[in-house]
């Protein structure tokens, strides 16, 4: 977390410095300084430039040295090669924070990557830390701050806090918003983040008082700080993320892009879900989610049954259809309600859900339909759909029913279909500060973007689930011996045991006759599986027998097996037989950037051709829990199907969070396979586990690799 | 199929009649009679209402029986009380063509429904085609006919032909059109479709000359007729389908809407795919694809491979994304192309796609960049992104490279980001007939509704499979004695074989001793299935043992059975044990909307969970057989995964195709289920199957249904 002072300097500084203010009125550094100057802002703005001269009746200052007081921030707007010196002077002059807007860093290849080693370099040495390079900078509209070299006029404060990593999109959303009046309470571009990443900044957008939600859009996937610090301002605002690079095309481009290295979606999904963020799925979608969340909070009630309120049938089906399509019900009118809108609608309409008035519907008719439905208890919210009535206009419907919307804390979203006859009704919602969207597909996204914060919202408060009766201590002992590879299966059954992670009666034995033993003590029938050499799936080679009821079967087929396998034989697992039950399996991993993780996979040997698994960051969340169960085929095959019965969810969830505990208690544990799980309505047993133990590279390896490239970034520099 | 002579009574008539046209400028039937009289049609416009006088300088005829000729079509605009004694007087007149706008039918309920029935009547009897009621009639934009009340003026001439069953959306899709300045070629409304459908009037659409691509409305879900009329259409034009109700909500919605059944929505894909249009997944989409397809038709050549040149890299890596996700490639520019764009683009560009060509770039840039991915011959297409560069106009951008666009046959398309610098290349874009989009992500939607279109004209052409070797009088006399409900084994069996489709060697044994014998001709090992009443799941309860390698294994399972099953036991099924090999299952039935339909399942008695299912529509064509493959896992499984090895598909494509020309040749079979069906290296067996027979009613149940209403609103109408 960065200190709030190094924060507020970024975003509030007493004084400002633009380094490369330029009097040529096609250079960006004329555009900072006029943005700066001119723009209203009311810290102290002072220019320079080696050149020497005034520039907007200010001087321009030869260095940073010369700058008097106050000055708290820099604005570096010079080539890149002279980055690194404006840097020195920067620090000397015992400023904390400077924005380097230049390009021709690490975006541009292996040169500027020296160039921007360079600079971090500096600015390490002078404590000084550094937004960029690469990038457009701040625009706060509220107070009137802006070093970006964008054309005024800025846009109008508003709600939205826009956090980008690319400048150009940024420019471009900004552009858009204009002829739709939508405005922002901050504009961000973060460039390369050679120094501050989005996450570093997410904080201050959070705790502005001016943003109602926060838009970020994200080209490098996310790593566990970032999740930190979604998952904190989620606390506070909704957070939309659009993410570049969801496919491995997409990943290849941004790598060329920003040389950011890309990981799975499903991990990014996986974390984005404990971030508590709202993930869009293009960037439609992402700014009517945005302004959605801007116009109103996310409702502290249900928002589950929706009522369609409209003149028309046609759009009414396409918002049911969007509704069912993002999980929401059609509220079921009460009869009392359906008499209340019949007292006042033509026989011919339909008062059932959706509430289709007939093109006749005068505005009073909007009005009073809005109100029913709206103090229906059976209604949480309502979407209301408004083409351009026949006989009145859509601007008259407006003035209508916006005292309704306003009065009411439920939430009514309206599609207002047209565009030569609905500019008048758009200018009265835009000025009401509702959002209106010209399909209802689009629409219905609204309603979605409030269901989903509202989930988020409770999603990022709550706690991660630890196992408190486990030995950790044990699990230590058991490791302390343990080289890089996978473990043997006798400290496997240490560590589950020490995690109470229930494992089937099972003993290990390394000839025949000492499998025939114990299979008779661990009592028929049993399950006898091959352990040998470079045999990883063991029924894919023959190498599992179920069911053997005699010890004279058990020698046989361990012999059998001895004889097949050779020199790779190493012995047997004799298992107890567990009863009838579904199979999962559980797995888990150690991201480099996200630490450790659990999967759940439905489905045995079929898992990777169904992809029907789901990840969580451990150790796991009650949400998180119910995803890898919901994400995944899990929560319907336990609900039972043909001949196998229902069971209990409650023992797969405990296996999951004691794996997940076990796994965030011992970084040194690289990948774990539960596979299979059996859950039986008897209990849940794990039937065979596989342990790998991380090399001392592989430990740290997020860590070390840190430390290397910043080690051969500094050797490049020399 | 219409008459030719009937479209063109309703979309060319020589002369109207608008009945209902009145005086008062508030009525509905004043805007029809200015519309039609004020719009510049070229044909006799002739207005009626019994009150006489007259409007816009025309006598006001008491009766359309005193409209002089030319009248050949009838637009009634009267409450819906008196459209069936008017229609009585429009066959009287002889006129054979009725568009009526009106409401209060079958939309309104039971008494509307008695009144619809009266109108179908009325015009059966004069031989009278009707398009409505409950419709806002048609408008041409090019032939300046306009039967609807819109307010003028009508939208400007185009290519996009929008068929519609919701007036309301046609309205307020068409007033969205206007801003965007965006034309229509025709705009049909056909409400309740009383006599006349969607699917009646397509064929007018997809000759007409003016219409380059036609979009549909649709709130009821597709029969075979519309099936096939679609399919017809795919041929001269690409037709864009938004179909409503496609959520179980949003199905009972359209039901108390327009009193429409809708079915399953995996059945009206299938029905989709075979008519070769394309389905969108909501109204911005559709209407981006049909824009689309009216700037250019789907290219000749293939489409696959796009290059993405931008200004921003942000921009960029979303377009990646958007066309990854809908399955196109990112072209691989050879050294050739990189060194081209090398030598006009700054060293920090990126020539690898996408192209980056970095903020600095200029209209030059631009269009040089962009015809030097166009001549490449790995590039199919281009998706070009352009934010307003930070030191040029978008304008200026535009104007560069429209003529590039023009003067190359490959599909290009523009996202065109921004809202205040951007008007100008819009108009550009425009006026040259060139789509543009504001993100990224629809700019690649517009590339798919290419390449779709050119998938589904290629699909349209396709003749369906029929098998040449069956023997079809062989099946007839099998099923000739055979009673509804399920078949008895031999039947099955004789069915199978006149069809060719491989079964397992099997024999069918009534007793443990016969079956002992049994398995010994068949051959060791076998697979014992028992035959009992009620038993429909044999595995489920037990009833299916595998590998029986003796004679008396097979008498004591049969004994066992015969036991346990008692007075519901019938016999045993033994069976020879196929090779190992995939498993699927293979299903049919009869829907009574699209006749016979198979199914092709996935993953064994997993597949209701796993919806891992397709259906298509028999007899089947090269393209849906390569769907049923890819649209499930089973294309994926085929290729081999773990220990079970790839399999060529020959052989289960044979056995589907089969199983449809046996459902299409013989309409008594009502149900199929080949369960499972194995799919091995060596060839591909059916390891067991069941088949119904429908009842009497059940043979023609679409037929009887359509009777039967038809009957009850007679008998309603008395």
């Amino acid at each position: 977390m960065l200190e709030p002072d190094i924060l507020r300097a970024f975003f509030r500084p007493r004084g400002v410095a633009v380094i490369g203010a330029s009097t040529r009125p096609a250079a960006l550094g004329y555009a900072v300084a006029r943005n700066l100057l001119q723009g209203g802002y009311e810290g102290a703005v002072h220019l320079v430039n080696p050149k020497g001269g005034t520039l907007f009746g200010q001087p321009l200052y030869p260095s940073v040295r010369q700058v008097p007081d106050p000055v708290e921030l820099a604005v570096v707007i010079v080539p890149a090669a002279a980055v690194p010196r404006v840097l020195e002077e920067v620090g000397q002059r015992g400023i904390r924070a400077a924005i380097v807007q230049s390009g021709g860093f690490a975006e541009v290849g292996a040169e500027g990557q020296a160039l921007q080693t360079a600079l971090l370099q500096t600015a390490r040495r002078y404590g000084l830390r550094v937004l960029g390079p690469n990038c457009i900078g701040i625009l706060d509209p509220h107070r009137k701050f802006n070093t970006t070299f964008l054309p005024p006029p800025p846009p109008k404060p508003g709600g939205v806090a826009f956090l980008s990593q690319s400048g150009a999109l940024a420019a471009a959303l900004l552009d858009w918003s204009y002829p739709r009046d939508e405005g922002f309470s901050l504009i961000v571009s973060t460039g390369n983040q050679a120094d501050l990443t989005w996450a570093d900044l997410l904080p201050w957008a959070a705790q502005d008082p001016a943003t109602r939600v926060v838009l970020v859009y994200v080209e490098s996937p996310p790593d566990r700080a970032a999740v930190e610090a979604l998952r904190a301002a989620a606390l506070h605002k909704p957070v939309v993320v659009l993410q570049a690079g969801r496919t491995q095309a997409g990943q290849r481009a941004a790598a060329s892009h920003t040389a950011a290295l890309a990981g799975s979606q499903a991990l990014a999904r996986a974390a984005y879900r404990r971030a508590a963020a709202l993930l869009a799925p293009d960037t439609r979608t992402a700014l009517a989610w945005a302004r959605a969340l801007e116009a109103r909070d996310a409702p502290r009630g249900r928002l589950q049954h929706i009522a369609v309120l409209t003149n028309a049938g046609g759009p009414g089906v396409l918002a049911t259809d969007a509704l069912a399509e993002r999980g929401f019900h059609l509220a079921q009118l009460s009869d009392e309600v359906q008499r209340d809108l019949r007292a006042f609608l033509p026989p011919a309409a339909s008062v059932a859900n959706p509430v289709d008035m007939l093109a006749s519907a005068s505005p009073e008719d909007y009005a009073r339909g809005l109100e029913t439905l709206l103090a229906a208890a059976e209604v949480d919210g309502v979407l209301l759909i408004l083409p351009p009535p026949p006989g009145h206009s859509a601007g008259a419907v407006a003035r209508a029913i916006i005292p309704v919307m306003q009065a009411h804390p439920k939430p009514v979203v309206v599609a207002l279909m047209g565009g030569r006859l609905t500019p008048e009704a758009e200018a009265h919602f835009r000025a009401a500060g509702l959002p209106v969207f010209p399909f209802p597909e689009e629409a219905a996204a609204a309603l979605d973007a409030w269901a989903r914060a509202q989930t988020r919202r409770e999603a990022a408060g709550q706690a991660p689930l630890r196992v408190t009766d486990a030995d950790r201590a044990a699990a230590e002992r058991a490791l302390r011996a343990a080289r890089p590879g996978w473990l043997p299966p006798t400290t496997v059954a240490a560590l589950l045991d020490a995690y109470r992670i229930p494992r089937v009666a099972e003993a290990y034995a390394a000839t025949p006759e000492e499998a025939a033993a114990a299979a008779q003590r661990i009592g028929f029938p049993v399950v006898l599986k091959v352990h040998a050499a470079g045999v990883v799936h063991k029924s894919d080679v023959g190498g599992v027998r179920v069911g053997l009821r005699t010890p004279e079967a058990v020698r046989e087929t361990a012999q059998a097996w001895q004889a097949r396998f050779g020199a790779a034989w190493r012995g047997v697992v004799v298992q107890a037989l567990a009863p009838q039950g579904h199979e999962v399996i559980v797995g888990g991993l150690r991201d480099p950037r996200l630490g450790p993780v659990v999967m759940l996979g439905a489905g045995g040997v079929e898992v990777e051709l169904l992809d029907d698994a789901a990840f969580a960051l451990a150790p796991l969340t009650p949400a998180d829990l119910d995803a890898l169960l919901h994400e995944t085929s899990v929560a319907r095959r336990l609900r039972g199907y043909r001949h196998l019965p229902a069971v209990p969810d409650q023992g797969l969830r405990e296996v999951l969070v004691r794996v997940a505990t076990l796994l965030a208690d011992h970084p040194q544990l690289a990948e774990l396979d539960l596979n299979p799980v059996r859950v039986t309505p008897q209990g849940t047993w794990v039937l065979d586990a596989r342990v790998r133990v991380g090399g001392a590279g592989e430990r740290d390896k997020a860590a070390d690799e840190k430390e290397q490239s910043a080690v051969s970034r500094e050797q490049g520099a020399r």
